[in-house]
C-alpha cells in the first residue's frame, strides 16, 4: 500500500507528521514524500523535509495526505499540489486533508458540494471554494476524509486506521503513540479560547477574503 | 532565543514535531535542527529531515528538545547524543525529552534522582537509568521538563511556553494548532486499552531489559 505525503514550501509539518506517525507503521505501507522537484522543502517554522518522489514520477497512491499551511494562500495560487491532485485523486482509495489542505483538494474539484472540515478560521474561505463546510474534527464522506486544523490531522488518521484495518490496529496505534492527551489549557477550539485570542487568530490565519 | 531540535537515526518524528510547531513559532526563537553530521537523517517511518548544524558546531542552546525511538536503545548505545547534552545541558535554559528521549537525558546524567517521564512502555527502564520515574504525562523539575510518549511532546511544549511566555500565548498557540483532541478511540494508555494490546505494545516497545 503507496502513501503519499505531500510537501510543499511554507507547509505546516505537524499537519502531515501526525498522520504519518500514525499511518506509517502500519505492515505493508511504503510512505513516499511527494513535492514538485527533488529539492528539500522547507517548512513554515524551519523544518527541512526532503522529497522522495516527484509529483511527476507519482502516478498514483493508495492513501494520499495533503497538509496545509499558515500561509494556504500561496499554495493555492501556486497550483502544483491542486494539478497533482487532478491525477492521482481518482485511482486514490482514500484522500484525506488536514487544516489549510482542504482547500488544495476544494481547488481539485474534490470538495465541490461535499461535507468536510478544516481549520476553524478558514471555514468561510473553504465554503467559498465549494465545500459543504463542516464543524466537525473528522469528517468522511466517501473515500475523502478531512481533518480540523493541524492537530486533528492524528485524529483524522486514527480515524482512517480503523477504516481500513479495524479497530484493534486503531487503538494498537493509539496507544503506541500514548496518545492520552492532557492539553495544560482548554483553548483549542474558537468556543473554548478566550474571544480576544480568538479574534487575533483568526485575523493571522484567515487570508484575505475575511 | 535558540531552539535545539535534536535528530539522529531512526528518532520518531511525531516526538520532535509536536514540541517544534508549538515552540517553533513564538516570536524571537530560531529553531536548529542538530544532528552529529551535516547529512539528512531517515526517521523510523521513512521520514527524511535535514539538520542545520552539527554536534560539533553547535555549543549552547535556550531551549533542547530530544525525541525518542522504537528503537531507542541504538541511539543509547550509540552515545553521539548524550555526550552532545552533556555539553550543553549545563548553559541551557530548558532541556527537555519526548517518549524514550528521556533515556538519552538520563545517560547524559541530567536525571539522576530527578522526577522524570517517559514512554509508558520503558517506565522501568528509564528507573535503572536513575530517574524518579512519574506516570504523569508531562513532569517538570527545575530546568528539566519530560514528556510521555509521541504525542505528549504537544503537552509538554503547550506547559512550556506557558511557562516562558505566559498563559496567553500557551492558550494562543493551542487554539492555532486546533488541540482539542477528540480521539476516535479510548485507548491512549495502558490503563484504558485492552490488555492483549498493552502485552503487545510492552513487548515491541520495552527494550532487551523487560
Amino acid at each position: 500500500m503507496d502513501l503519499a505525503f505531500v510537501l510543499y514550501p511554507k507547509m505546516t509539518a505537524l499537519d502531515l507528521i501526525g498522520p504519518y506517525e500514525v499511518l506509517g507503521h502500519q505492515e505493508g505501507v511504503t510512505a513516499h514524500f511527494v513535492a514538485a522537484t527533488p529539492d528539500p522543502v522547507t517548512c513554515d517554522a524551519g523544518l527541512v523535509i526532503t522529497p522522495t518522489v516527484t509529483f511527476d514520477e507519482l502516478d498514483r497512491a493508495d492513501i494520499i495526505v495533503v497538509p496545509g499551511s499558515g500561509v494556504w494562500e500561496a499554495a493555492l495560487a501556486d497550483g502544483a499540489v491542486a494539478a497533482w491532485l487532478r491525477k492521482v485523486h481518482p485511482t486514490a482509495t482514500w484522500t484525506t486533508s488536514v487544516c489549510t489542505g482542504s482547500t488544495l483538494l476544494a481547488a481539485a474539484g474534490i470538495l465541490d458540494g461535499r461535507p468536510a472540515t478544516t481549520h476553524w478560521a478558514v471555514r468561510d474561505r473553504l465554503a467559498e471554494l465549494g465545500a459543504v463546510v463542516s464543524t466537525d474534527r473528522v469528517v468522511r464522506d466517501g473515500s475523502v476524509v478531512t481533518g480540523a486544523g493541524v492537530s486533528a490531522g492524528i485524529d483524522m488518521a486514527l480515524t482512517l486506521v480503523g477504516l481500513i484495518w479495524g479497530d484493534d490496529r486503531a487503538m494498537f496505534t493509539q496507544l503506541g503513540i500514548e496518545y492520552d492527551p492532557r492539553p495544560p489549557y482548554d483553548a483549542g477550539s474558537p468556543e473554548t479560547a478566550p474571544g480576544e485570542l480568538v479574534t487575533l487568530a483568526r485575523s493571522l490565519l484567515s487570508g484575505s477574503a475575511t
